[in-house]
């Protein structure tokens, strides 16, 4: 039995049995435009006969050299013939014409493929038919000048222009602006002129067969999945290649047969702010081409219920039926002809993350989905987007509607950014940095070269590239909002200056860039910030948290940023970095001064000076944490980080010297100089002294708390003080002791037992006992592969996964960000920043093995994550996989977590979307 | 049945059941003198009759605080009973007199424990006896006064001071220079005296029992173990505490009764040279402390031939027994008693390095040990001693001779250095880099401060600590000889001086020390560097070349370093690292305008230059090593370190500058000045974008390669050039591609997809195939980690260790071993330095996945280790036991590698030495 290429619309169970009763399938089989209108119609809803032809069709046509498969020709001529019984109706019969139109569809909606020709079917015999049927002379014209221009310039590839051409100078003729003041012979004089156009530029006649219509449109739209904008998108979009494209061919049903016809677009919800009342827009007797081209002033979907009210009342059942069917908001296309309602499309819709968590929880009240699938449904991203600065949906409305949406692009980096535009990245940081302009940096693409201006700019637009290059990389590591890949964009470097279509912009002229959504704006658009507060958030953040087994804590160094995890959901502290604290402008001198110490004396009065500054910081932090657990960890940097830069100091003597030669005047003022001079040369001496080739890798972390012993003693004193204190208090406290940068399990043994006996003595001196734990940072290989041995004394694991992955890969994480890690993206040599996300197959096969022998050899062992990772979504996953307790991250990016954790957990026992 | 405490000397098998038949736990149980005494006597040869107290009876004494084990003292008093029916004399019988030594003897040699007690057994009673028996009253009251002597001193710890007072006394008041000419009534004076001094500082009467006297010297040999002495030599030899010392009980025998009699020591080959035939020195009528003390001037071992021929036969004869029996060199003390030869001790001969090769080789060819035998019995050690510079041995005997032997302490770090003395580090560098002095820096101990100072010297002394100070650690780093813990040494900062004893050494005055064995001389010394290509050496290292598995390969970058390793035994090379010779005057430019260039077309320019340079360079490495790989390493350093620094460059701009100012003249200077400055700017543009924060994880090895393409592919084109050009010669040529810091299997599949392409278009265009392989290093942990997906690509491996224990550890190697890493070696953190002897642990642990996931992936994949670690024994032991192929190491330590290889492959085949 040969193939089955050929499906008609109420043919959906064969389709379904031919792919083994899966709905993606389908969606693969008959594309997403073909397999919704088959499944619209087993439905029973009002979709025009029509069949699809099969993406594998598509995909043996581009296979075999452009030739169709065997019997699909027959098979699409035996589905002709259907549609002719199914409506009563022939082709090319002028008594009982048949039009139809003819849409590709790919399983994923994808721009750049053929689009629509309507109409087909009409030819001169038909269309005079048609004039005696209907009447309507104008109608039939229009329709079939609509035919031969679309039929030309998609299915044949002539230019727009020379149809163009024609109706300007027909309106001219007929000394109207509009076309649809044309009367019906200027579409008869017209139809003839595109006829003339249209064999000149193909050596043929516009065919008169209706069947030879279809079957170069069933190629043209073949051919069109490997056209190069086809291709381009995919590659930017990431789809795979080798999926194809389906072919629609729909009974025409007209919206342009007088004032009981219309014909309109919807979506279910309001896209924007997910709110659930229909949204849409129509016209009376007009075809669909005309709502999308925005010639005509297109009428709110309320209207038509005054207007049709049956036909609306019939529309509104529908919507709702098919979000109950798809459990999603719709984005339909319907035609209304002569009062009678056609459903030509329906699809998932477009919206904001607002409106889809909104979207989301709202269905569940409605019962249409569970809560699960609201957590499944709601994208890490859509949290993310809480977080960043989004264009005012009502300004961005008014834009779009005042035709300021320059163009759209890829969107690689999420946020608003609204700047002047500057050419090149020496300008963008000259304009940011010195004039304190805001910059968007706009360059066809972007190289290493261009990272300071990009660094300078709000936000980046390049006419080139896909999700992968180097603009979107670098955007996307930054945080820097970025649209890429805007191919309308023309930019012209000699003219400084760019331009779309015939509008252009100049360098120093506002536009504004929305990288959540992709669009580019003329114009500088409102910002606001989301509210992290939306209640339907924290209604489905809620549920995430019924699902996860991971638990989600925060790194927070001050009492604030703690109120603030907490306030977002962190169940402990998993950071806080002790150090930030000794950079305050109080406390530095004493930092300094023990740095600088020559001996124990100065050492000792250093630290007792530090002392009470560092109670109180814990104190406060162990005040806003009640109950929950506080990891601290031990002072991490080197040294060096607290004295001032060599070049900074030299400079500064420098000056000095020069004063005292130059300036000073009397013994005294000498003498202060010189008391200056000397004190910086000691300082000059200290920082030479400490000079590390190689820093990271240098006298930090425990390293320095075993050199200085006193350093970490008077750290674990002021925990402990604090603890104490505020447990007096009444208040819960779980200090947790952390030992950052070890490496070999006698670093923490010895470091540990010290510390341990000074908690000890202060607790006897307190006279108050506290829960406590002390455990290391795992952060270096050797940690993790001698796991077993640090799990001897630490009761508790924290992955630093920045430094890991930096001694994993070896890369200096500051230098290689900058340079050569976006040439490894750019070139696909790595698959992902291993930065942003835990790399599984190294770091990831550290971290396992490290959870493994640490639980070998203490059961019940507790492990969290406390490098940035803990806020990536994928990076979650990967811990929840392994087993970790919890993850620690920004307070800020907590949601994000807390919705990851629990849709691995809902995931990982079988729940879907 | 009670416990065996005590064994005689003739009772060795049941010692031997004692503890399960195993030697090396008879010499624990009996100490190593004791065991040998009763392996002696077994052998019949003339032991004078005597026990041991085991070390069991000294750990259960020091263990019950200072009071002896149950029935110890009566099998003790068994003992003796059975020594008086033996000897057929009797304790404290004045007609029959038997008198005893007392020793201590534990399992090692050992200083620090009390030593000899001679003549135990006299009293005012038996001394009368015996001078009617004797008839000589001289040796009688010599005999006595050296009992209260010895006894005073060592057991009841009274200074020696008071007691030469009384020897002094009595020369002067004789009017005599030396003990020897003293007459019997000095010497009974001397008794009287001698007694009163042990009333006043004991206060008691000088014990005239013997009985009491045996039991109290045995108490003080248990007492000595823990003495302070003893302890710190035990925590600076790595000596376990709880071993305990034995006690040896043995009939005297006197060398003092006239001319018959004599005594001496001997070794029974020559411990400098090896050479077979007894060394020693005697002394005709004298008791073994003569011999050792150097007051009298000894008689060399052959005059005794003569002398007492008969004697000598017997001596010569047990000398060759004992040889045959231990199977290695002895050191022996005899006494001849009235022509009766008695011996008094036998253990292995301490030797030089060469010695020991030697007498390895020669016992071999004698039949005595197996080849097998003599490449266990040759340390590591004693082959790195020929890479040195030592002492020229006949110049040391001489300064020995001549008493220039100023002290011994601890052989922390091998070979000879002569200097002048200096305090203090900053004079060492001082006098070292500005003066040209050659320096031997000399302090109580080092610090961290120090090390300036100690790098700056020829070698380093100090009077405290141990094998594991500040100081040794240092020293052995840096490849600086050392000797520390010299005790004896006074170091008087204030004075700028040192004594031992009464010589005086100031600052400034000539020393050498011998790092290798710990001695320390006065004035200079001549040094020697011993011949690598000794017969002997050459001997062993080829039976360690039959039984080894593992390759030895070499790092060399250069012909003549290529030549030297194959000499020394190469079997291939196995790092040839290219970037060293872009170092070279004639290149360096090319370098540097390869690395400035703007465009692609200079950058073509540069790499053309170099090409013909790199070409020779590998065809000369090739021509020599023919028929064996060359693995050559493509560039590995960042790039900025071939352009100048950026201080070195703003000097010169800012000199430059002044010059235009001051100098310039005509606008010709003026223009050449602009010229220069704008050239030196551009550098410092290029110095400044190239800055890394951390460039050990910087754009270097791999990520360079793929930066810069043209590079690697212009040093591949090299070598297949250079491969084909001298394959064509009729030479065999095995290039091996190296790439460098891969961490992603992604890096090396496209650096050696291209690189292996230009490498056949390059055989392709010199029409002549070589055999050939791409391989990478495993040098970063990601690397180990994934190593099966490198292997898809990699056909060999190669480890380089130093980067790989550098990112394990997350410690940056140039600025660790200056600093912190050596105060974790001293504080005990790290065991030893993981730069010098693979961390198996850790690194290990890696290494070992990396191997296993390799050959999982490509069976018989080559791997081999190019990282310092390739010439350390310990770590050749660990390459083997994961079963590399290869080590490769620097042509020097070649012969070291090819022995340990030898070894670890016996023992792991179950040979002993």
């Amino acid at each position: 039995m040969s193939k089955k290429f050929v499906f008609m619309f109420n043919e959906v169970e064969a389709a379904e049995k031919y792919v083994g009763n899966d709905w993606d399938k389908v969606r693969a089989l008959l594309g997403g435009k073909g397999a919704n209108l088959a499944d619209m119609t087993r439905a029973e809803l009002p979709v025009p006969p029509g069949f699809t032809v099969t993406t594998e069709a598509c995909n043996a046509y581009l296979a075999e050299g452009e030739k169709f498969p065997p019997t699909m020709w027959e098979q699409q001529l035996e589905a002709l013939k259907t549609i002719e019984k199914m409506t009563a109706k022939n082709f090319g019969d002028p008594t009982k014409p048949l039009l139809v139109s003819c849409r590709s569809g790919a399983k994923f909606s994808m721009p750049g493929m053929m689009d629509t020709v309507l109409n087909i079917g009409l030819n001169d015999e038909v269309a005079a038919g048609m004039v005696g049927l209907t009447g309507d002379e104008r109608f039939v014209y229009d329709s079939y000048r609509r035919l031969v221009q679309m039929f030309g310039c998609v299915v044949m590839n002539i230019a727009d222009e020379p149809f163009e051409e024609v109706l300007t100078e027909a309106r001219k003729k007929a000394g109207v602006e509009n076309d649809s003041d044309l009367k019906a012979s200027d579409w008869k004089a017209v139809v003839v002129e595109f006829k003339k156009i249209f064999k000149e530029r193909t050596g043929r006649d516009f065919p008169q067969d209706p069947i030879e219509q279809i079957k170069l449109a069933t190629e043209a739209v073949f051919k069109s999945w490997n056209g190069k904008r086809a291709i381009d998108y995919r590659n930017a979009a990431k789809i795979a290649h080798d999926l194809g494209t389906g072919v629609n061919i729909v009974t025409m049903v007209f919206g342009n047969m007088g004032n009981s016809s219309a014909t309109g677009v919807a979506m279910t919800r309001d896209g924007s702010t997910g709110e659930k009342h229909i949204e849409g827009d129509y016209l009376t007797n007009a075809q669909g081409e005309d709502v999308v081209a925005g010639i005509r002033k297109t009428k709110p979907i309320e209207e038509l219920k005054i207007e049709m009210p049956q036909a609306y009342g019939e529309f509104d059942a529908i919507c709702q039926k098919l979000e109950k069917h798809y459990k999603e908001m719709q984005d339909v296309e319907f035609t209304i002809e002569k009062g009678k309602l056609w459903m030509l499309q329906t699809r998932d819709g477009k919206r904001t993350a607002q409106a889809s968590v909104r979207i989301a929880v709202d269905m569940v009240a409605e019962g249409v989905i569970t809560k699960e699938q609201a957590v499944l449904r709601v994208t890490p991203e859509q949290v993310d987007f809480f977080l960043h600065p989004q264009f005012n949906p009502e300004t961005k409305k008014a834009a779009i509607a005042a035709g300021n949406r320059l163009a759209t692009g890829l969107n690689v980096s999420p946020g608003a950014a609204v700047g002047q535009v500057a050419f090149d990245a020496d300008l963008a940081e000259k304009w940011a940095k010195e004039d304190g302009k805001k910059v968007i940096m706009v360059r066809p693409e972007t190289k290493p070269d261009d990272v300071h201006g990009m660094l300078a700019a709000q936000g980046i637009l390049t006419s080139r590239g896909g999700r992968t290059s180097h603009a979107a990389l670098v955007a996307r590591q930054f945080g820097k909002p970025a649209v890429v890949g805007v191919a309308a964009l023309e930019i012209n470097m000699a003219k400084r200056e760019m331009k779309v279509g015939d509008r252009i912009i100049k360098e120093g002229d506002w536009i504004s860039i929305d990288g959540t959504m992709g669009d580019v704006f003329i114009d500088q658009l409102d910002t606001v910030v989301p509210d992290i507060k939306d209640p339907y958030l924290i209604k489905v953040l809620g549920w995430a948290d019924e699902a996860r087994r991971l638990q989600v804590w925060a790194n927070a160094d001050y009492p604030v940023d703690a109120k603030r995890a907490r306030d977002n959901g962190a169940q402990g502290i998993g950071l806080c970095r002790t150090e930030h604290m000794f950079f305050q402008t109080e406390r530095l001198p004493h930092v300094q001064k023990l740095i600088l110490a020559k001996d124990k004396e100065t050492q000792a009065e250093a630290l007792e000076a530090l002392l009470p500054f560092q109670r109180e910081d814990f104190a406060g932090l162990f005040r806003v944490m009640d109950k929950l657990p506080v990891i601290i960890r031990l002072i991490d940097p080197p040294m060096h980080e607290f004295l001032p830069g060599h070049e900074v100091l030299t400079e500064e003597i420098t000056d000095l010297k020069i004063r005292l030669i130059k300036d000073a005047d009397s013994l005294k003022e000498v003498n202060k100089l010189l008391h200056e001079i000397q004190a910086k040369e000691s300082m000059l001496t200290a920082v030479e002294s400490m000079h590390e080739a190689n820093p990271m890798l240098g006298l930090r972390g425990v390293r320095l708390g075993l050199h200085l012993p006193g350093l970490t003693r008077m750290q674990v004193r002021a925990i402990f003080e604090a603890a104490c204190q505020v447990a007096k208090e009444g208040i819960e406290v779980h200090p947790e002791v952390m030992i950052p940068l070890t490496s070999h399990v006698n670093e923490l043994k010895m470091q540990q037992t010290a510390l341990e006996e000074e908690a000890k003595k202060v607790m006897a001196e307190q006279g108050k006992n506290v829960d406590y734990k002390f455990g290391t940072m795992i952060e270096i290989p050797r940690a993790a592969l001698t796991a077993d041995q640090m799990a001897e004394y630490a009761q508790f694991f924290s992955f630093g996964t920045n430094d890991l992955t930096q001694t994993t890969f070896g890369i200096s994480r500051d230098d290689a960000e900058k340079g050569f890690l976006i040439e490894y993206m750019e070139r696909k040599i790595l698959p992902e920043n291993p930065f942003a996300s835990i790399d599984e197959e190294g770091v990831g096969k550290l971290m396992d093995m490290a959870v493994k022998l640490g639980r070998g050899k203490r059961e019940g062992l507790e492990v969290g994550i406390c490098g940035e990772h803990g806020g990536d979504p994928k990076s979650v996953f990967f811990c929840h996989k392994i087993g970790l307790n919890y993850v620690s991250c920004s307070p800020f990016r907590i949601p994000i977590a807390r919705l990851a954790a629990g849709q691995v957990a809902l995931i990982e026992k079988g729940f879907k979307k």
